[in-house]
C-alpha cells in the first residue's frame, strides 16, 4: 500500500478534527493527506476533539447556521469558517415523509425518503467532496483529482471549479457520452485511460507515489479520511429533520461500505454529545443481486468479505472489493440490522414505485434501497411499526437507461376528442 | 378564447387571494378555475388581500416556516397548513455568490445565481406546479393536466403523484427518448399527440371545452392565474437570501414572459409590505436570438409583439407567441432595464463559462441569462458596480445535447505515467 511521506501538520485550521487514528490498531498521527497506518496499515479515520456544553445551545448554534452540511461545522474535520469559503454548500437535502409509499409497503411506523438528488451535481457526493475540498486546501494542494465512472467525476469537477483549484478526473475512455459530457463540462481536465476501472485506479496509485503526484489530492485516496467524514452529515440531517430524534430503523446503500460506516459513526456522536436520546437504532445494508458481496457475508454469517466481479445496472454501487465491508457487517450485527440485496428487476420497479408514490426519481442506487426495504418488510426483517429513513444518494436522470425499456406513453392519439377517448383515458 | 364555465368559489381556502382581476380592465372575479377576463377577455392574475402589520414580525414569521416556497404562504394563493400537505416542497434554491464569474464579467458590484436546479425535478417549474396543484385540490379537481415538450411534465407528473391526483400529460409523439421517459415515470398517463406542439395546445383547449374535462385541472390553461403566482417565490427568496435587501439588477429568461411579469410582482410586494426598502431595480429580459420576439420588439421600440417561429437549442423558451409579452417591454422599459438575446454558440459559451467558474451546470435557459449579462455588460448596459442577480431555471443534465459536441477529454492516455507525461497535463 502506497503511504504517501508528506509533512505533516499540527496547526492546521481544520476545526475539530484532533488527529488521525488506524481503525485497526488504534495508534494516532497528526492530520496530514496520508489514509494509511505506519504501523498496521490499518485505515485511518478522523478523531475529534468534539464541543462539550449544553447540547440545547448546540442545537440552537446549529439551527442559526447555513443550510447546508456547514451548520455542523462543529463537528466536522472543516475551519471554523468554512461557509465563507468557495465551495457548492451542498446538503441540508429534503427529508420526504413517504406517507404514499408507507402505504403500499405497510409501514405504519413512519417512513421517509433522505433525497440527497437535491444536491448541487445531484448526489450524495458532493457532501464527501466539500470536505476533501477543505482538507486539500489545508495541505495546500492545488489540484484536486479521482478516479470515476460517474457521480464522483462531477462532483470533483465542479467542487474544484468553484473553489479555484485545478481538476484533474481519470476516467475509462469508453464512458457513454453523457457521463462523460457531465464530468467534462466544468472545464477541469478529463482524462480518458484506455483500460478498465480497475486499469484507472492502478494509474492513480502509481501518481501519487510520483513526484508528478505532489500537490495532488485524490479526493478518495489521499484525503479519504476526511472526504469519509462528508458522509456523517447525512446522519446529522436526518437527525435534525426529524426533530432531534434517532430514526428506529435506516436503509443505506453500500458501494465500498463508507457511508454506512459513517452515519452510524455520525449517529453515534450526536448521542454522545447528548444531542439525541441514547437509545437503539437499527442499520440495513443495501446492494444490488449483481454486485453483493457484503450481502453474500452477511448471510452466509461470514466476517470476511470475497470480492465479486460486478454485473449490475447499478453502477454507482458496483465496487466489487469494498474496503469497508466487515466494518459494515459489524455494524449490521451489532445494531440488528441486515445486509440484503435486490435483483435488476427489482431495482426498476423500485424506481417506479418510489417516484409513482412519491413524485421522487431516483438513480438506480435509490432502487437498490427501496426494493431492499420492500424485500425486508416482506420478510419480516424490517419492522413496519417502527420509524424507518430509506437513503436516495443519487438522480434518476443520470441513469435513465435503467427505466428508458420499461418507461413510455401511455397512447398514442391523433389530435382530436375521439382518438383520445377510443384510447381509454377520458 | 374558451371560458371554462364553472362554478365560482367564495369561501375558499385559499389564503390571501381574495378574487381574480382583469390585468386589462381591472374587472374583479371570485375565485375560480378561469383564466380570462368575461368583459374584455384579458388575462386574470390574483388579487390579494395581504396581511398587515409589522414588517419584522412577518420576516420573523417567513424566517420561522419550511425551508421551501410555503415559508411565504401568507403571500401566495393557498391555504395556510399547505406545508402539512403531500406536495414536494420546492423552492428555497441555493443563491450563490458568484464571485468567480463576477471576475471574469467585470462584476464589481456583487454576482449572484439563483440556481433553481435545486428543485425536485430540477426547474422553476415545480414552483409554479405547486400553487397550481393547491387551487386544483381547492376547485375539486382530480386529474392533474399540461401539455409539454419538457420541464413541465416532469414537474406535473411528480407533483400529481405525490399529491395523490391522477395525472395526464401531452407531449407531441416524437419527442427524443430521455424527455419522454422523464415525464413517464411517475406513472400518470402520459398521452403523444401525433402533431406539433401547436396540435398538442389545440387539442388541449379542446378538451377544456368538453365534458371529458370536467375535473381536469391544466397547470397553465384554467389554473394559470394560481399556477403563474409560483414565480413571486423566485423574487420572495432572492431578497430574502440578500438579507431582505433588493437587488440593484435582475437578469430573468424570457419564455411566455409571465415569470418575469411576476417576479416584478413579488418585488413590488415587498415593498408595499415593508418587507424591503423602496428603491430602484431594473429588470431585464433574456431571450435565444433564435426565439427572440420580445427583445426584438424592445429594441425597435415597440408594444406589440410579432410572433416568430422559434429555432434555437433553448427549447424551454422557445415559445414563438408569449402572452405576456407586452406586459415585458412594460417592465424593461419602466424599470429602465432591457431586453437582449444570444445566439446558440453564446449559449453554450455561457452554459460552459457557469460551470467552469461557479461550478453551476445550468440548461439552455441558464446559458441565455449568463449569456445575455455578458453581453449586457459589454454594451454598457448592465451596470457591473451594481448588485446583480442572474437566473438559472434549470438544469444542464437535461439539455446535454447543447453542450456534448464541445465537451469531451482532455486527453485520451494508456494506463502509464511516460503516457500521461507526453499528453501534457502533468
Amino acid at each position: 500500500m502506497a503511504v504517501q511521506t508528506v509533512a505533516t501538520h499540527t496547526d492546521l485550521s481544520l476545526g475539530p478534527a484532533a488527529a488521525l487514528s488506524c481503525r485497526e490498531c488504534g495508534e494516532r498521527f497528526p492530520l496530514g493527506p496520508v489514509f494509511a497506518c505506519e504501523a498496521c496499515f490499518g485505515p485511518l479515520e478522523i478523531a475529534y476533539d468534539l464541543p462539550e456544553g449544553d447540547p440545547e445551545e448546540l442545537r440552537r448554534r446549529i439551527a442559526a447556521g447555513p443550510d447546508s452540511i456547514w451548520r455542523y461545522a462543529p463537528l466536522l474535520p472543516v475551519p471554523a469558517d468554512v461557509a465563507g469559503k468557495p465551495n457548492l454548500n451542498p446538503g441540508f437535502t429534503r427529508l420526504v415523509k413517504a406517507d404514499n409509499l408507507a402505504r403500499e409497503l405497510g409501514v405504519t411506523g413512519g417512513l421517509y425518503v433522505k433525497d440527497d438528488s437535491g444536491n448541487p451535481t445531484h448526489s450524495f457526493k458532493d457532501r464527501v467532496v466539500a470536505i476533501a475540498v477543505e482538507a486539500a486546501r489545508a495541505f495546500g494542494f492545488t489540484t484536486l483529482s479521482c478516479s470515476s465512472t460517474g457521480n464522483l467525476a462531477g462532483a470533483v469537477g465542479a467542487a474544484a471549479a468553484r473553489a479555484g483549484l485545478r481538476s484533474c478526473v481519470f476516467i475509462p475512455h469508453d464512458l457513454e457520452q453523457g457521463k462523460v459530457v457531465m464530468a467534462a463540462v466544468y472545464g477541469g481536465d478529463l482524462v480518458g485511460i484506455e483500460g478498465t476501472y480497475d486499469d484507472v485506479n492502478r494509474f492513480c496509485s502509481e501518481l501519487i507515489g510520483d513526484p508528478i503526484g505532489e500537490g495532488w489530492g485524490f479526493v478518495n485516496v489521499n484525503l479519504r479520511p476526511y472526504y469519509a467524514e462528508g458522509s456523517k452529515t447525512l446522519a446529522y440531517e436526518i437527525c435534525e429533520q426529524l426533530g432531534w430524534r434517532l430514526p428506529d430503523q435506516l436503509v443505506v446503500p453500500i458501494a465500498s461500505g463508507s457511508q454506512l460506516t459513517k452515519i452510524d459513526k455520525g449517529l453515534r456522536e450526536l448521542i454522545a454529545l447528548g444531542l439525541v436520546e441514547d437509545r437503539p437504532y437499527k442499520i440495513f445494508g443495501a446492494q444490488a443481486e449483481g454486485c453483493s458481496p457484503v450481502a453474500r457475508a452477511f448471510k452466509d454469517g461470514h466476517d470476511v468479505v470475497r470480492p465479486v466481479k460486478p454485473d449490475t445496472i447499478a453502477k454507482s454501487l458496483a465496487i466489487g472489493n469494498p474496503a469497508d465491508g466487515p466494518y459494515v457487517l459489524d455494524i449490521a450485527r451489532r445494531t440488528g440490522g441486515a445486509v440484503e440485496d435486490v435483483n435488476d428487476g427489482q431495482i426498476v420497479d423500485a424506481i417506479k414505485l418510489l417516484a409513482r408514490t412519491e413524485g421522487v426519481f431516483a438513480e438506480t442506487a435509490g432502487g437498490v434501497t427501496v426494493g431492499v426495504t420492500r424485500k425486508l418488510i416482506e420478510a419480516g426483517v424490517l419492522d413496519p411499526t417502527l420509524t424507518t429513513v430509506v437513503l436516495n444518494t443519487g438522480d434518476g436522470l443520470k441513469t435513465l437507461d435503467a427505466v428508458a425499456p420499461t418507461t413510455g406513453p401511455s397512447a398514442i392519439i391523433r389530435p382530436n376528442l375521439d382518438s383520445f377517448r377510443e384510447a381509454g383515458l377520458a
